[in-house]
């Protein structure tokens, strides 16, 4: 299949930018990134890169690249005839140890198809652990302002999506405090091209002066307890809802590449609760959602 | 909805068998169950009874009758029109602090519709985390030997589908060593309830000497790290495949009585391998099919 000159362009962003992401990275870090290229045997393959250290407990920083025909029940998912198509994206998430800094996930992805549909999609949200609220303020801030530059409608309705896409339905809560979401945003027009870069430029500046900002904090055993259990509501979250994930699996995605999302180190407890009053209790009023900016 | 005899009976047995498997399972701990009893607002309710213990680091027992109307999903799931229904069973997980005693699960139901059709399903899984094989040999030798009472055909049928169910499909590999497991059996034929009665009684024969041989093993370090692994192999089943779990989640059922099957700590890192050779390698072959008696 012969790829438009928008997507070959998107390919080359999308390497960039996780080169641009992982030096950024390995500044607030004293380890390194290691890298792991893999192949598609139906066509295509990625570079994921992974980093385990001394902030991040776990992090990782995935680029893709597949094509071929598309499978039947994906065809069927997008709501188009079984055809040749083309994807390609980068999604990372940094899982750090200290409670005190959040963990954050962020995506962007286009897609086009032999019968000429194609799209963006993507994504970035913060799950924090701790109601340092002036840190959610800057997360929501700049992407706010990068938004805006685009277009004023884009920050509110794509907020609203983020909200409504990372829930945790069973438990009525968000899996953190939200960000920005979108899919299936038409390429022809040009600012979703725009609208994906701005995300894909503004993760370093929203989420590096958080980590700075907190990666020394001393914090207590309770707050690494309840960032372990926070970290299954994540895990309950990617493997019963994320599309990406769920699907992914199920289509013989590359498994290490899709659960690399998932947390170091988990706790899951019976009818778990945040004692009252407590800063664990103002923490989750947060994963509702809520105005940032 | 006016219930059947065989169904009031099963209510009663799924009461006992609570009863005995707690007390059971008491004797070879120093802590005692808690009981959760809870409502369902549309019909029924259950009793949660939780232990975390020395030797059990987690482990629940629940039963449950819930009644009313069918919901939508799950009514096309089964086949029939929305209607009144009524079910009741037993589920348990235990999963014990020592990678060298093996987590257990074991499930018994009963279903019926106003219409008239009503079934049983069930089943018993063991999930060792140390090829302890003579383990293995006891626990499904005491499945063969109570269904073989029943009906020869039982035994080799039923570890078939467990086989078959238990399976992690991105990882190409089963959960555990299996077990039995049933679904769909026609309640009218006498026998079916005679297999539900003797897997649940099965139950404490086929893991208390499992324990009593295991819990006080020395084991290494290394044997745990294995055990927190296999743990998010579990969770990857559990959120991923296992019906009652997507089904319970996405319908409304109680959330913290159907995620008590998720163990208390779990790992989850990228790309991990067994050691060539290493007791763990091993390990891991037994995660495919296989007689053990």
């Amino acid at each position: 299949m012969k790829l438009t000159p928008i997507f070959q362009e998107m390919e080359i962003y999308v390497r960039e930018l996780q080169d641009k992401i992982c030096k950024g990275l390995e500044i607030i870090e004293t380890a390194k990134f290691t890298e792991d290229k893999w192949n598609r045997e139906e066509g295509g393959g990625g570079v994921t890169r992974i980093i385990e250290g001394e902030v991040i407990e776990k992090g990782g920083v995935n680029i893709s690249k597949v094509d071929g025909l598309l499978p039947e029940g994906a065809a069927k998912q997008i709501g188009v005839e079984p055809q040749e198509f083309a994807a390609t994206g980068l999604s990372l998430v940094i899982h750090p140890f200290s409670p005190r800094v959040p963990t954050i996930h962020m995506n962007i992805r286009m897609f086009e198809t032999e019968s000429g549909k194609s799209w963006f999609g993507g994504g970035v949200d913060l799950t924090p652990y701790y109601p340092n609220t002036e840190d959610f303020k800057h997360f929501h801030g700049v992407m706010k302002k990068e938004l805006d530059f685009i277009d004023k409608a884009f920050y509110p309705k794509f907020k609203e999506e983020c909200d409504r896409y990372f829930r945790i339905t069973h438990r009525n809560e968000m899996r953190g405090i939200g960000g920005v979401f979108f899919d299936y945003l038409p390429v022809k027009e040009a600012k979703h091209f725009e609208l994906v870069k701005r995300v894909g430029d503004a993760f370093l500046p929203a989420y590096i002066p958080i980590i700075e900002r907190r990666k020394e904090e001393v914090y207590r055993e309770e707050d690494k307890e309840f960032q372990l259990l926070r970290r299954g509501r994540y895990v309950e979250f990617n493997l019963v809802y994320d599309r990406g994930t769920t699907f992914g699996l199920k289509t013989g995605g590359r498994t290490e590449s899709i659960l690399m999302s998932l947390p170091p180190e988990v706790k899951f407890k019976y009818n778990w609760k945040a004692g009252e009053g407590s800063v664990y209790a103002e923490m989750e009023e947060y994963y509702q959602p809520r105005e940032w900016v």
